[in-house]
């Protein structure tokens, strides 16, 4: 056996990426309805089912109608992404960004501990301020931390520079469905009108923030 | 307001990361059953659901009952993790190794496209291929694309090279629950006995198999 031969087919599958996409989408548009959603967020969403495996994630969506239009174009502006972890960022198909467009993520920062610590904040959070000077204008995805997206709110509700739009995706069991429902209710808590993109409950995640980030970077699937 | 002061508290919020994982687990535990599980599946099992939000993951876990002990024995002898995504190998969390084990995927190298074409299958499919001579003892993590499962399947029964242990948990609507099925018959349909982890259906992704890595790299919660 050469180990770079094609091994000997043994299972019936599709193997070509381009049909794996398109039947993909097509089954997505069939078992789910995005009818509560913006018409420009359609496509945001399939992606996001997607990459979750799950239609009736669809029903926990909640898009800002001015959402797809800020922050496309703020990307097609050049404006960075600012991500609360690495595979966030790891997840963003970087042939996809119309700008070549930074993707940046402080965690690893070695002022990010000690920060964390003189906050009394986790590090992903801490994470956050250390790119304060650069959320004007950028496109916000937090995948992970929930104490990140209260963060964010809190560093907004402060005066810190407004970013375009907020995808805001953490997941988990302590605080994420709850940092979630902060951010679709701080325009009337607060008057915080950005445009923003949430999921109600407790999912939420990585994967599903770039998910987000790769449709909204292009209007093409 | 200086970018680096504490913003002003207006959410009630854990901001303790210790904490935050503690409680995580402790509600985790409360709200879902592992009994189907081996008994030392039952923190890898615990982390998945928290990575994912979801308790009802549980039920469609499927474990192998040497799984636990075939990876974690690999990890510390050195073995290499094997993934088919950046973004898997982007969470595996590097302290939590037990011998700063290698972590690699093939999917950006150059090599890669090419081999996709010449073997009539995706670049995840392929990438493998180019790491096939590193499979022996390694621990394979598939978090992404059920190309790569059925290929990796295909390159055992073949005669390559055995891993240690495999996770199983591409994610889709294309092919991921035929080859994780796949996966969990291969032991009855092809006499394949290697230690695998896998969940049921659609589910998966690059974030559930980091959270399995994780798990596995230390018993340590």
């Amino acid at each position: 056996m050469t180990l770079l031969a094609r091994p000997t087919r043994r299972y019936d599958y599709v193997a070509d990426g381009a049909a794996i996409y398109d039947e993909s989408f097509a089954t997505i548009r069939r078992e789910a309805t995005f009818d509560h959603l913006p018409a420009d967020a359609e496509r945001v969403a399939v992606r996001m089912v997607h990459g979750t495996g799950q239609t009736d994630l669809a029903h926990d969506l909640v898009v800002h109608p001015g959402l797809v239009a800020a922050a496309r174009t703020a990307l097609e502006a050049g404006a960075p992404i600012l991500t609360d972890a690495h595979m966030v960022a790891s997840g963003v198909t970087r042939a996809r960004l119309p700008r070549d467009n930074e993707v940046l993520c402080a965690l690893r920062d070695r002022r990010t501990p000690e920060l964390a610590l003189a906050l009394g904040t986790t590090r992903s959070a801490a994470a956050l301020s250390l790119l304060a000077d650069r959320l004007e204008g950028s496109v916000v995805a937090i995948g992970n931390a929930p104490t990140a997206l209260f963060h964010l709110l809190e560093m907004l509700l402060d005066g810190a520079p407004r970013p375009a739009a907020i995808i805001g995706v953490p997941v988990g069991f302590i605080g994420a469905a709850e940092s979630k429902q902060a951010l679709e209710d701080a325009p009337a808590d607060w008057g915080l009108d950005i445009p923003f993109l949430t999921v109600r409950g407790r999912r939420g995640g990585s994967a599903m923030a770039a998910s987000a980030l790769n449709a909204l970077a292009q209007e093409r699937e």
